[in-house]
């Protein structure tokens, strides 16, 4: 397990909104200091629990320009620069490295149809035409193209990508990866976003995790990962328990799913915990209500975290 | 059938680029007047073959200012206005009304996984936001959601949506969809996609086409049109079959895929036939060439278009 | 549009148990009858919808026995042969073959991941070792594997396919196998299993359907095939709407899906009908009761069958 | 991590053919002993790679019949009763429950579609009609089912089953299902299927194994299943590192996918390690031939197992 200026525990930062669905920068402060007081070693703005397919082009760079401020060089800084294809995708980059971020987050071209020659050709080109550290992000439940583990360890040896954040679920894949990349002399830093499953990636070898669920409890997965670091493997895998039983607030609510169960939870309890004004989300998707608030209440009160 | 200001053939518009990716003018305006000239019934800007994904903001709105201004009012003006989650999708609208469309065509939202609370909302709040006819645009191959046809019926006879253009796949939904618009006293305008069996499409119903083989052979689309409304069924069969011969330059080349394949058919065929100056691709995908021009060629010998 | 020895409406045999779950004879006498007396120009037993997966090797062989007793020789009978992977389909084909059946119907290998080298091989042995046509049998959503339509027409062309069943839900695939098949020579009987979109497979030129829908209503299906036979497209049409309506006995239930929707849909019509004594389905599927029934009934009752 | 009867690295045979596709006795002997020998704690028959799909009834009785013989009860011995629906599936236990083995393994029903409520009425049937503690084999690759870790932790509670086999490829459902067992008394016994990560299954606390790889390399998941009995998770992860580089055989090869790729490998291996006679495949699948051989010929070199 290699230290990598952006290794450890780098949270998806999500995105507090007023319920007029502006930025609440109060709350987003309070997070984001939260997360940084707690140890973690970078922040990942714009990720998918970031809003990022959900925000304006104003939104996106209000986003950035504040979480820059907010953070002030006190950890390294991603920015997703999600959007369909190479040229939307670049213009987003543009945009991000002027504001002075850390590193840039992208995924396989999306809705249209294509090959891996497209796949391929677009990460060389946003290598070509940005100036920062390229993190492929292979996150096939939404793009549903997942990124080959040889054409990954080839973009990172020719150094066309710096790291992978893997959203894959396919943890067989990123076994390979991660032992491939070790032989070519670890030319990639390499993270799981399966913030289930992070004790096996560590042992693994990952080089860090970007856990959503660490804007919820970000000293778990801090402690987790100095356990890693220190191997301790029965203390991370006890860490990962306690942080699975926090996960509940996922699956413990009805009739929602998807984006709105996910980020949905997470904006949830940190209004149940103080750290948010509002558990509002961007259109089309509904806040959670009712006995699904109630759910999260009862989970995070088992957690110990109310 | 009913014949209403959007049915007919209204043909997705290929845009022809300039080999240094600049939106060529000149092939631009060839490449419309020819549709029009041969009675299409009004046309499709920025549908998925219309590169409207890769896109910047300032492309697009040159195609739909350039579109508008050659079209002249012609025929009707549809422009898509995809991109992942409604406000993103609303500032397209936006800009496409002020520009004088006269409808506009919407994905479900993508990306971001969600359910049909959030499809349906979408589609409501873009009806509220924007003053133009919405039509739904049904292709999951790209967005990952079908559109259920009761709900797009719902949605037809509640006013929200004013067509829907199908390239499903899923012709059997098509139907249902087709058989309770009538019921409800055919508020919607129901145009098919799948330009291989239009002729199945208008039997059962369809109020018209979007086919993007129009592009190279619009006359034969515009002929089975009016063969349709006359009721010659074996000429609407007939048709269908020469223009089907005619799509094998969709299967014809090698190492290719998706999207490059099929417009990438689309650019090649034009530019042979000299409508097009360029069969200059968007990035990251790459120009169709060698072997596979040729191949191309030899499909349109066939067909009698060279 | 062919007639061969094959084309028309060829039935797959929906199967009535007791409530013991064994073979009903007198209601499948009964329905059997019902369907020739109409005028179907064969029948398909051990389809998907004849529950042939759910039935042991004992029930398979009865069900053929019996139905080839009840047939007697008035219409060409169909025997599905499905089973995972070649040698065990083999041995069902030696059973049928023995008991005097028609002709065999076989899916693509299933369970095993493969290639097309493997489905091209399986059909190939199939044909070598067995003594009556083939029938490819297309049911992705069952096995997981489309049949490519250059690969149904080689086989066809070779001799080594008798024909095709097409319950792919590709209408795209079909449409250029047809042709395909045309310009062979028509060596391939090509039968539509898409019982809501048979009008416009006609159109497009297939030689037959094989709706399970025509167990409830053969006669609709009769006129319909004579209809197109007489090329009177608006007849084929009108008769498609109705069975149309009546299809709604598959989506007015609630809390079932799939096949104990599909199949349950139509013992429970044939019940109430009285065709069938019970409504029983084979194990693990239940069958519909209680509001379901009724709301089927109500569908029946709209359409003029009770 | 409990030791139950059925804890430990459990192999699924792979079954060795003569080039006429008859059981090979004397190489299956050689190899069973072989694992054995190495210390295995189980093996299991007729899983996804030891043929069962393509195996006809008699040949399974065969493999059983022989692969009981030969253990002669030094370990504990598994069957696959793997079959479309619950009847077919019921005979296949009964065959194996009389021939004297110690737990049966099922996967969800397939073929049909249906829902969980078919799933969970499945597995109850099964337990009620056989003898034998019930394993169930969650392996959605090859039945398009996943079963929910919910749905299996309270089959568990209820005794309906007695462990489950982790072949879904979804290390988060596994990783919950862990956490819930042990929630619950640890009624199940979870073995990971997923050779490559078997490292990280068990720092989250899965029972056992049943690796394919264990085919060739038995030693190895024995040293690696002892070393996490120690809680020597360094040696857990280096011995997976080595056993991942022997798991190269299944993607040295050209123009192979699937079981031909997988299966096939394995074969291919053994046979150039002096185990089987022969690589022989089951029909439709062709035997790995020329180059590929001499691919894996290399992995084997690499690895020091020639």
């Amino acid at each position: 397990m290699a230290t990598t200026k952006f290794s450890g525990v780098m949270p998806p930062v999500v995105v507090p909104d007023t319920d007029d669905r502006e930025l609440d920068l109060v709350s987003f402060e309070r997070s984001i200091n939260r997360m940084i007081d707690a140890g973690v070693d970078g922040l990942f703005f714009l990720g998918s629990s970031g809003e990022v397919v959900f925000s304006t082009d104003k939104r996106r760079y209000e986003v950035i320009k504040e979480g820059i401020r907010i953070v002030d060089h006190r950890v390294p800084v991603f920015v997703g620069i999600i959007d369909t294809e190479t040229d939307r995708v670049i213009e987003h980059g543009r945009v991000a490295q002027e504001l002075g971020v850390d590193a840039l987050v992208a995924t396989a071209p999306f809705y249209a149809l294509g090959g891996m020659c497209e796949v391929e050709e677009h990460f060389r080109i946003l290598h070509e035409e940005l100036d920062l550290p390229i993190f492929a992000y292979d996150i096939p439940v939404c793009v549903h193209t997942k990124l080959p583990w040889k054409l990954l360890a080839k973009l990172g040896a020719e150094g066309v990508l710096a790291g992978v954040k893997d959203s894959s679920g396919d943890d067989v894949s990123f076994r390979y990866l991660v032992q491939e990349n070790e032989k070519l002399g670890h030319p990639l830093t390499l993270l799981t976003g399966h913030e289930i499953v992070v004790d096996g990636a560590y042992l693994g070898g990952a080089d860090g995790s970007v856990p959503g669920l660490a804007n919820v409890d970000p000293e778990g997965y801090v402690r987790q990962w100095k356990a890693a670091q220190a191997g301790d493997w029965a203390a991370v895998k006890a860490e990962q328990d306690k942080l699975n039983e926090l996960s509940h607030i996922f699956d413990c609510t009805d009739g929602v799913q998807g984006y709105g169960a996910g980020v949905g939870a997470f904006k949830t309890a940190l209004q149940l915990m103080g750290v948010f004004e509002s558990n509002q989300m961007l259109r089309p998707v509904k806040a959670l209500s009712g006995a699904n608030v109630e759910a999260i209440r009862s989970v995070l009160v088992e957690c110990g975290l109310l």
